[in-house]
């Protein structure tokens, strides 16, 4: 996998042979973004279940499960708040658990790393989906801003928001996208920008204030941003700033969409309210990258995301269709 | 002065006992803001004539006036685009050149030193009056958002925008400010949350892409930014990310209001469209806190500034008064 730690300055790739090097690679976030989490420890497990092997043709089934019990729960301890971590490490196990009684170890574990296949796979596929329902809504010429980092990096191969723009490019279209460098993290800057120019898409970077100014000289056509999670009524939670673009879109006639799978909606929350706004470290803020910036003592302020409320957002993009316009009925609609 | 190249790290103040330290203070940005570049050229004219007195009692009034234009030509050549640097080189020429045939050079370096003071006091006196013009808007309790730095570190004493803020806290009014970074250069970050922090003003930073959410919390009841040119019509040129909170203030309903003197008007200037737009480097954004945050190569937008119409500007506030509405009529009424 890529270092994403040393990304935009050195693009580097690590081998992880064993589990400490995945749980390493997870912990100290050289790969972040939820569907790419749950790959890693995916592919994790199998890594983890070969030493099984290397030691000789045992057909043990508990040692081997045992093995495997171990191996998902210390991965299980390297990020312990990425749900999509326990999703595929449970997603892993149930398989291993229902073969348990037909196969011999060796087969579970070839069907396992058939399952991490799948689950990559299956991320891949619905990352190209949304990428292909966004891209009906992009034009040849078009300017399109994107806000924090929904891209390949967070995801199998194409990302969320993203996905729109190198489906567009695939097709042909000349696009020109405009990335808020997404203060304070600089997420847009450091993975957004360096993702698109890589893949020779034409990328303007910007400050996050800038973002008013570039739409009000006619540049932008389209927003296209990722979301945390997704409210029954279609509010979306998603990187600070998320809501400053969406007013800024909504004043100048500019509309504005949220591209993300299925399993970002969370059907529990009536409306946004019910989002809870993790308040991070104001050290970000004030020294966020190796230099101080702002003065000690002084009270700083770092949500780490914000609430778009549905009204101002076009349409929801999903890997089954476009939720548009973006209300209950609709939604609930589309969710069957 | 203070050397603000340290802040908001260290407060270390500088003094300029002859004419290449105040050259130095300008050219190195250790003094900034087009009023306090006035004034401190004003005063580095009459530490420059000092030494005319120290070698003797020298009545040669040609060589009096040959030293002074020497150090007026010299500081002039510190910053060539600072306007007000000019504006006060010529003030204490021209004072100099009146009093030439009555008086004896003591007397017209007694002379300048008076005039030097009373550009300082000029100053000092229309930032209070804007300070208090502006504090009439404000009621006890009040959340007020700024936006780059418009504070007595650019002027004498309490500056524009933060003069109101200034003046309210000397009436007893408990405000709560939020200071915007204001990225790429972070004038908010590094000097504004200084400056009011150092006064005992209740103030939170923020990143630029938050202002949105503060303001949809109610913790925002108004916005004051300083200018850096306002045409005929109203339309303010002011640091980038203006614009942005112009638009989300508008989107709240909350009023945001201009403060500047009667000279930042450019009555030539139709409207906002005839103000040109300097880019800038784009190293400010890819690397703006000494080390790489953006890709090598990836492209940059760096305007410096943006034009926020008059139809968002609730009022301006000058020394003289408030204009609202902001139009046309009111302005030339105004400015008579």
């Amino acid at each position: 996998m890529i270092d994403q730690t040393l990304l935009p300055v050195e693009l580097k790739e690590i081998e992880c042979r064993d589990t400490e090097a995945v749980w390493d690679a997870i912990k100290m976030l050289k790969v972040r973004g939820a569907p790419a989490i749950g790959i890693a420890a995916a592919y994790g497990i199998c890594v983890g279940i070969r030493s099984f092997f290397s030691e000789g043709d045992s057909e043990d089934k508990g040692q081997f499960f045992d093995l495997l019990n171990r191996t998902a729960d210390y991965l299980a301890a390297s990020r312990p708040t990425a749900v999509n971590l326990f999703w595929a490490l449970d997603r892993m196990k149930r398989i291993a658990r229902e073969l348990k009684d037909q196969k011999t170890a060796a087969e579970i574990a070839v069907a396992l790393l058939e399952e991490a296949r799948k689950i990559h796979e299956e991320d891949r596929a619905m990352c190209r989906k949304m990428g292909e329902y966004g891209a009906s809504l992009v034009h040849d010429g078009d300017g399109l801003l994107t806000h924090c980092n929904a891209g390949g990096l967070a995801t199998a191969e194409y990302g969320t928001a993203l996905s729109v723009f190198f489906i567009s490019a695939e097709q042909g279209k000349k696009i020109k996208v405009y990335a808020d460098e997404t203060r304070p993290l600089l997420q847009g800057a450091r993975l957004t920008a360096w993702e698109l120019h890589q893949a020779g898409i034409d990328t303007t970077l910007i400050c996050d204030s800038m973002a008013a100014q570039v739409m009000k000289e006619g540049k932008i056509q389209a927003v296209f941003v990722g979301a945390d999670r997704i409210a029954a009524n279609g509010d979306t939670a998603n990187k600070i700033g998320t809501y400053s673009a969406a007013v800024c879109a909504k004043a100048h006639g500019i509309p504005f969409y949220v591209v993300a799978p299925y399993s970002t909606f969370d059907l529990k929350l009536e409306n946004g309210s019910g989002i809870p706004i993790e308040q991070r470290d104001p050290e970000e803020v004030r020294r966020g990258f190796g230099r101080q910036t702002a003065p000690d003592g002084v009270k700083i302020y770092n949500p780490a995301f914000d609430i778009t409320p549905a009204e101002l957002i076009r349409g929801i993009i999903t890997e089954r269709g476009i939720i548009s316009p973006v209300n209950r009925e609709n939604i609930e609609k589309f969710l069957g």
